[in-house]
């Protein structure tokens, strides 16, 4: 019997996928108050101390996140966390790839993100803000706007979400060039290269940065960068925020390169009320929520149950990292 | 030899395709002024008397409508129109074709169309209007979306628009129904039907209109049409102004169904000022230009320079209209 520890809105969803398991897991979760109780029933539980924690999202993005941190962390041995994220560089993460004998990434939010890089790529090539502005003025104005088809697009960082966003790009009748150091080839790209060649800057019409912050890609989208970009094109980042230096993105859409950036991560979380990107004509952006979709949520409770299937049965766990990763 | 009439911009962009033929094709153009030229040279021509006329879009949307309408309509035998549009119920159309011998008409608008929805589908999946306010607020609030992926669409007009629409949403993981006269199946579609079923009306997350005028088609989006709608879906028209009535859209958003509308085509073109489309906060509106994109003047282009190479050896054209669709 193994005891997993999860927010209430995951039990929720999975409750009936939960107790065909009962035999073999104990389910306690923590409610909107922060406080914990036994599955199903809902029995007080002063101290979960689980083996399992699954961090979901609706674990973080909730008022009493650092109640649920505590209950997992305060487990005398937790065998195995299940992440709900791609990335290992935020704090609770690296917290938790530490004390955790296995750390499970995931993939999943990808497609929820890359539907994201797609309405931010249509409402950029369709004049969306210009649009909305005739609009506003009461004013019937024929324009023409620009296709994905046909477009070329440079993804920087071609893991899942590249590739997520790569393969509905090329669906949709665009070009992809994507950049990842082990280089290679990939259905999801009409070509990959080792470095973003400056030819290929130059002749995007939309670049996305979606790289995971390190030492190396930290500022990697500065000054040069937007300098070397075309006339007409959009930027986009689904990475993290410290992978742009916002002064330099600022100078660039004011000289016009980019022509309009959208932003799913800054770097600082939240946003400053006193950023000047807020207000940017030419910025739009999104509180990091792009892969904030029931879809993801369905997706990546599909993956806790797998995974657990597979620990249950002790087979090897599916995107099991490395305990090198964790500082 | 024959002589085609055309707008100056179609010429500058088929400039050197057209010099090929030459040989059997005179070109005369329309200027920003209004004014006739021979090409290539551009000596004045003062009536241009055209065998052929290309409609392209450039010829409606510009300041010398009129004159290129009246220049191409004082031929003293009209041999062939080649229409930029697949609707044939636009004033101008339906006298073209009733002066042209040989009407053919252009599907490829659909390709620029179907992206347009897309564009709207996510605009309103991904909370557009709410996160655009938030930016203007300096807000930064997490909120869950939903996505293209698993949302059912219903599109009612499952010719080349529907077609190309349901294509790509079927591409993004949507599911797609489509309602046409002929039923049968179709690739870009999970199902087709011959009408609306109650059923899928109730379970659209988006409902796409885009049939023809006709008066079977007219005001077929009423009260009962809405009413019949789901809670939080998506109203979108690519067809014509005239199968919505406006002042039941207006109500049926006011209760909710639909929960939004986007609007490429309203009643009477331009909107009025002071219609309560314009500031309603659940409407977009665009000014008929979901096609105007250079991907669909340069798939317009090739149109003509394949029916035109058809016509030189006289061979059937593609896209003949039949003289009856013309009153």
């Amino acid at each position: 019997m193994i005891t997993i520890l999860m927010h209430h809105n995951a039990y929720a969803r999975m409750a009936r996928d939960l107790a065909a398991r009962m035999d073999r897991v104990r389910v306690v979760t923590m409610d909107r108050e922060g406080l914990f109780h036994l599955q199903p029933g809902g029995e007080p539980v002063e101290t979960p101390a689980p083996d399992v924690v699954y961090g979901s999202l609706d674990a973080w993005f909730q008022p009493k996140a650092r109640a649920f941190i505590e209950g997992a962390m305060a487990a005398p041995r937790l065998r195995w966390f299940q992440s709900s994220s791609a990335g290992l560089d935020m704090p609770i993460f690296q917290q938790f790839g530490a004390k955790a004998e296995i750390f499970t990434s995931c993939h999943v939010q990808s497609e929820a993100m890359a539907e994201w890089a797609l309405w931010q790529g249509l409402d950029f090539f369709r004049g969306g803000p210009r649009h909305r502005a005739q609009q506003a003025r009461r004013e019937w104005g024929r324009f023409d706007t620009r296709e994905i088809c046909n477009s070329n697009w440079l993804i920087i960082g071609f893991g899942s979400i590249g590739a997520a966003v790569g393969g509905r790009v090329r669906a949709l009748g665009g070009r992809v060039t994507g950049v990842r150091r082990s280089g290679g080839t990939a259905p999801e790209a009409d070509a990959i290269h080792a470095e973003v060649r400056p030819q290929d800057l130059a002749s995007a019409d939309v670049v996305l940065v979606c790289l995971p912050h390190s030492p190396q890609t930290a500022g990697m989208a500065d000054a040069a960068f937007f300098a070397g970009m075309a006339e007409g094109a959009l930027f986009l980042n689904l990475g993290r925020g410290t992978l742009v230096n916002e002064a330099d993105l600022i100078a660039g859409l004011d000289r016009g390169k980019p022509a309009f950036a959208a932003l799913d991560v800054t770097l600082i979380e939240p946003l400053p009320a006193d950023s000047p990107l807020w207000s940017h004509p030419k910025v739009a952006i999104t509180p990091h929520d792009s892969a904030h979709t029931p879809g993801t949520y369905r997706r990546t409770d599909a993956l806790l149950l797998a995974n657990l299937d597979r620990y249950l049965a002790g087979e090897p766990l599916a995107n099991v990292q490395p305990k090198s990763r964790f500082a």
